[in-house]
């Protein structure tokens, strides 16, 4: 019976992985791995590593969770170490507690190993910083899903916008002018800055600054950052790239 | 003129820090820490690196903030890399982003590497997921301090009760009492579940977990982790420590 490490990749820069997720990327007998993790990170596997890709395209093609289930519980009794790779952190917005909660109800041992998660990362590369003293002291992580079984929003946004000061969005690209609406009927002002990161870390990445009143849809995959922080990051970012390096 | 690299050193574990973040350690001519670093990690400095802990004691000895402002000023007119450690994510309710603003301002480049934000890895480590489909959608990260210049809590407690499934509350321990009444004010109900770890990842590490109705102060420094995902995490762990590993 093998352990599986359920292990967050980090952002999509290979170097922002932890020590110990590549440690066992090092070590792993099989690799089990999302769409959105670094490719780089996968030559690191050991010569004769099994590495399998469990990503969603975005139109949906690939193994459904049932499957990725089914599929660590069958490496872990024939390999002594398996990693299943998530993008980010593997509970944040992933489905690393399922999967572990899964293995666990059958004797399998599992072990979490945190990453840092795309929704601070991808700002922190702008210089956004998700909280800042005078400025912002709540940061909400939210999806901007709809729950299937009810056809509403998963999260409130309008009590959101009274109750944090900045709120970040995941999986909220094609919702967000639905989004920015109720956040501007929850009281925020329209001029409240909106930064998109489309595929953070990534060859394909982009960067852009709204006016919450000016925010419709955007490419996915992107994180959302609206707040007050926004402008303060920019004006860090224009300092520093002023400045010779 | 150097270059100061603001880095998140991760939770206390130190193969939590990022890759990237151990080998700006390496390459380092001078490390300044916080107190909540992992020694570990500064044994990977270079022969004749220069490491100053910076970190405030409880009681609240230790250099200002000014004060460390200057030594970074100071130290990158003299060194080439100037690695500035900080526990857990630099942005993440520590004082990253003022940090390279104040070198920014005086034409010093500064990067920011992100870390695992111990508010995030210390209930990963019980298992417990910040969100979890079907069970809670969104997390706010929160600081339980008072506004000094007020005299009032920063955070809202009452409005987040309403507004996010899960509240994870960053130096709360001797505030959690009367947070845990506004939370309750606010609309959660006296047996939501909360977890607390006090120093994570480090010897002195304690877990243990309360009904909101019975919370009082907790020792210091604590994670406070509020919301039926800690019922879940308690699940799993029961599961888990029933398997063989």
């Amino acid at each position: 019976m093998g352990v599986v490490y359920i292990v967050g990749a980090g952002p999509g820069d290979p170097e922002l992985i932890t020590v110990k997720g590549l440690r066992l990327i090092e070590r792993a007998d099989v690799i089990l791995h999302d769409r959105l993790v670094s490719r780089e990170l996968l030559r690191f596997a050991k010569p004769g590593a099994l590495i399998v890709d469990v990503g969603k395209s975005p139109g949906g093609a690939g193994p459904t969770q049932e499957e990725i289930n089914h599929m660590l519980l069958s490496y872990a009794a024939k390999y002594d170490v398996v990693v299943r790779l998530h993008g980010g952190d593997p509970l944040v917005f992933g489905r690393g507690f399922e999967e572990c909660l899964y293995l666990a109800e059958r004797g399998v041992p599992c072990e979490i190993v945190p990453g840092v998660t795309s929704g601070l990362a991808a700002p922190a590369k702008y210089y956004i910083p998700p909280v800042l003293r005078g400025v912002a002291s709540s940061v909400a992580l939210v999806t901007g899903r709809e729950d299937p079984a009810k056809g509403v929003r998963q999260v409130d946004f309008k009590k959101l916008a009274a109750a944090v000061d900045t709120i970040i969005i995941y999986m909220g690209a094609s919702a967000a002018g639905d989004i920015a609406n109720d956040l501007l009927a929850g009281g925020l002002p329209a001029d409240t800055p909106v930064a998109v990161i489309k595929s953070a870390f990534f060859p394909d990445e982009e960067f852009k600054v709204f006016r919450l009143g000016d925010l419709g849809p955007v490419p996915n995959p992107s994180i959302i950052v609206v707040g007050r922080v926004v402008e303060r990051g920019l004006h860090l970012r224009r300092l520093r790239d002023g400045t010779p390096s």
